[in-house]
């Protein structure tokens, strides 16, 4: 993992610090803190932190806690079972140090880190979670939480994260949730949300566990549901590779299936850009802005299964796939001021649909399903990124199927009516072409695909839109059936498009972050909604209370001996 | 209105000011905001705010904005609409200014307001609208947006809490919320959660109108959906009246009843006390906690309908649901320091029984509907308090049916299990008994019983507690059925209990806030839950950042003619 990390201006020096830069770059012959064992069909992931292998100076990683830099070693461990390992059909996750699974994320980290590191540290430690469930749901690839001690706070989230989860019976090991007794913050990756409505815990238990700062310990664990075994030491791993057989037996995954190795991402970086094989992003710091641009792919898709294979990483749908989430990540960690993000698309959109009807007539391929399930999480870091997002729909683009998915994601679209009179009056217009890519087969978190949340409660309009699958649209039938939101012409611009750049950076940062979080969930909530809508929204204002942050409140005090000094007021 | 406003440390005083009592005793005859007539079987409510009527000090109430103070009145007009006017199947709200509905929740107010004060309002005033919603679905007064001039902030996040909104088209007057670009806060009252869920405005458009301080106007209002029609102003006062008249013809309102007046509350206060009818509270200040008791009926209900008006709001179900009404609305505007409520009852469980059955029995009397109904509102207040709820079951009290539900509320339930030595040896042990007020009466703002809520994920749970409906269940049963948290006996309860306690009353109050809005709501999400699940978090995380509250904050310097000096990195 490359890591820039300024020591006098880290993510503790505050709200205007932040001189960090963060890579996602890694793999597990360099991992400090995971260790990746495979076994036939079982893959087993070892948590063993480097107590000094933080991301950036002013603590040690204890007990196995955790920061972002652990994490990023996490996630990119369950992305290489997906795609390297057809053979894994479980993964257990277990902790290295003695009578310890994992203490959590390290809170000598959080105490120096500033609001906005630590809101984004919780954000992506939530998507690598969701992954990994989305990793049993859709990969065949069960997890296994093989509690060896103690997991407390984080630790045990990410426990709940697993598709089970095994603690064993020692009379010491407990399973907790002591962020609010502890700490005067909530849980921050989903463990309050996931414990009564993934594990179903009563509510009163619940209330129970997360204000008793050792936890629940055994069978009372496994009674009140908040592990789905409890098993003394001697029979603790026979019991764990007894799920593990059971899970990888029930596993569709392949067999005798060749991985594709995840090699290292090709990026180009300056100081005002990020690119990428079809993908580049030009950052503009005056304006605050991210002009991206994704190219369509400049051949046509190979030819079966086994050729989609032999390409690899360098498959069009993967490769962008890939740049666009490690651009996201980037983004999002190391640029906070650039605050709306525009998307253009150039090329032909035959050649995108061509690819998007092979992602679909392949879905059955292992590593198909992988590409596409990959899309489809890449697609809901947008939905979760707090940037305003804008689609640009100029002759020459190509939003058509999984590309007109980026439009769809955005808060709004912009679409020229004809063509730039000056540039090249001969140009076709630009269209956006529906596929199944926008009816299905890239859910948002709230179980809707991106139409139905945009026409939530219009049922006919959804219709309408599917009846025209498949043609290309012109800015007039794009703005009849309500896929665009403006359509000026050629006249009207660039002054109509500058105008609401501009207006967007004037607005309040803060305010933004929460209309679009309000606006961009409509209709049905899941627990990842509830995650990152309700859960996230009340830790934020935790977090900047004084109660947690001020220097007498909690997370600032813990470890120093002396308690809290709490303003008693409810609010 | 009796106000009890110290100047000197008003809600603008800042968090450890606050030496304000707010009562919400009033009537129509002492409204100085509102005025309510009615005409056949349409009401009208007109806004006209006296600019001097402020609920405290420091700010005008210009242009037909709120504060509290207004609320309150509001509140109790759609009360005694419910329960004085059965002959009212329609009301029309409008407002009283030459061209201005109502330009929403007042600036200033806000501006020099504490965080726990706006936090407070806005609950309250998203529980009277959700009440405008509760009165249009369930008691036959259909609500109708009377919109003469513009609707601004929360003033039409007041109209979308109507059935219809009528708009007049006359060129000027508009909606609009302009909290984001104006103010950099959200929408306080459900406004960007009701334009997408409830509205179905498309979210591109959304994302334009929250952001359009001027709002949108006349065919374009209506055709994007924000409104139902925008109407010349010649034609405007008939189409309402044509939308009213054909409201009320579709009511089931009873004719020819007569109400019921809802005399003042009978009410008792000390400095550590608060009495009414069948309900008591003291205030424990030291050790930061009300004990608050609910007493059983001391006769058998009246035997029919006539009998139940007659009895009017010393009917014990009505005198109760008041009592509580008022003693929540109090308790959490007024002492806020008190952060947990611990609930017993007292008295004979057989005579608060054969109240239940009689307003099961009577449910299609419009009466007792309105009971039932403001009985549900109530105990939903309960569900969003931030305040710790426990339950304690002993010897001589009757948590059955409705009274149960108070427990079901509540964050725990303590139960003991025999009987007091040394009280009294030869008491019956106490029981809880379910009856159909647990089973479906009064669902949550989730949809769910609170029975379904606790034991979410587990049917067969629901349906054992079912089977055993009508049967006093001791703590041994109830500790089965998993309707209670704990059944200490004598020996343990005065020590489990006093912990448990003072442990709550040593925990940050932000995080027990935060810990129990998730857990209280499982399952699935309605307009209401996430309103005061995700956009109230949102909104009270952008209250505290200085973008909106700072120095240079958008909401302090609103008015000033500076703009806000906003940190713009996302976070």
């Amino acid at each position: 993992m490359t890591v820039v990390a300024d020591a006098a201006t880290g993510p503790g020096a505050g709200e205007q610090g932040g001189a960090v830069t963060v890579s996602f770059d890694t793999s597990p012959e360099r991992y400090r803190h995971w260790r990746l064992e495979i076994d036939g069909d079982v893959a087993t992931l070892t948590l063993a932190v480097d107590e000094n292998g933080g991301l950036v100076p002013g603590y040690q990683l204890k007990m196995n806690s955790y920061d972002l830099g652990v994490d990023i070693e996490l996630y990119d461990a369950v992305q290489r079972l997906r795609f390297e390992h057809p053979e894994v059909r479980a993964v257990v996750v277990t902790g290295g140090l003695e009578r310890m699974f994992c203490a959590g994320a390290n809170i000598r980290m959080l105490a120096q880190s500033s609001h906005g590191w630590k809101v984004n540290f919780c954000k992506f430690t939530n998507e690598t979670r969701n992954g990994i469930e989305d990793a049993t749901a859709t990969s065949g690839q069960t997890y296994i939480a093989a509690l060896n001690g103690t997991a407390a706070g984080g630790g045990y989230e990410l426990a709940l994260a697993c598709d089970q989860v095994v603690l064993v019976d020692d009379g010491s090991s407990a399973v907790s949730l002591p962020e609010v007794p502890l700490l005067g913050v909530l849980p921050g990756t989903g463990g309050l949300t996931r414990v009564v409505d993934k594990r179903h815990v009563r509510k009163d238990r619940a209330d129970v566990f997360a204000t008793k700062s050792d936890g629940i310990k055994g069978q009372t664990a496994a009674e009140w549901g908040l592990v789905d075994a409890a098993v003394p030491r001697a029979r603790f791993a026979e019991e764990v590779r007894r799920r593990a057989d059971e899970a990888a037996a029930a596993s569709a995954r392949p067999a005798g299936a060749t991985g594709v190795v995840l090699t290292p991402l090709q990026r180009t970086e300056t100081a005002t850009s990020l690119a990428y094989p079809h993908v580049e992003a030009t950052l503009l710091r005056d304006e605050r802005r991210v002009e991206i641009t994704v190219h369509a792919p400049d051949a046509a898709p190979p030819a079966d299964a086994a050729g989609v294979l032999a390409q690899g990483v360098d498959y069009w749908p993967l490769a962008v796939t890939r740049a666009l989430d490690d651009l996201v990540l980037r983004l999002r960690t190391n640029e906070p001021l650039l605050g709306t993000w525009v998307f253009r698309t150039r090329g032909d959109a035959e050649q995108v649909l061509a690819y998007d009807r092979q992602l679909e007539d392949l879905a059955g391929d292992w590593f198909v399903n992988e590409v596409r399930q990959y899309l489809k999480r890449t697609l809901k870091r947008l939905d979760v990124t707090s940037r305003s997002l804008v689609a640009v729909i100029e002759p020459g683009s190509c939003f058509a199927g999984p590309l007109l998915e980026l439009a769809l994601a955005s808060d709004r679209q912009y679409m020229l009516d004809g063509v730039f009179e000056d540039v090249d009056p001969d140009a076709a217009p630009a269209t956006v072409v529906v596929s199944g890519a926008n009816l299905g087969a890239y859910p948002m978190g709230n179980g809707l695909t991106r139409l139905e949340s945009r026409f939530y409660g219009h049922d006919d309009a959804v219709a309408a839109v599917r009846a025209c699958a498949g043609e290309p649209l012109d800015a007039a039938a794009a703005a009849e059936l309500g896929l665009v939101t403006m359509t000026p012409d050629d006249i009207d611009w660039d002054d109509e498009l500058r105008i609401a750049l501009e207006e967007r950076a004037s607005l309040s940062p803060d305010a933004l972050t929460g209309m679009e979080a309000n606006h961009r969930f409509v209709g049905p909530e899941t627990v990842e909604t509830k995650i990152f809508g309700r859960l996230t929204a009340w830790q934020n204002w935790i977090f900047l209370r004084p109660n947690a942050s001020g220097t007498q409140g909690a997370l600032r005090r813990y470890g120093t001996g002396q308690r809290a000094d709490f303003d008693l007021k409810r609010v």
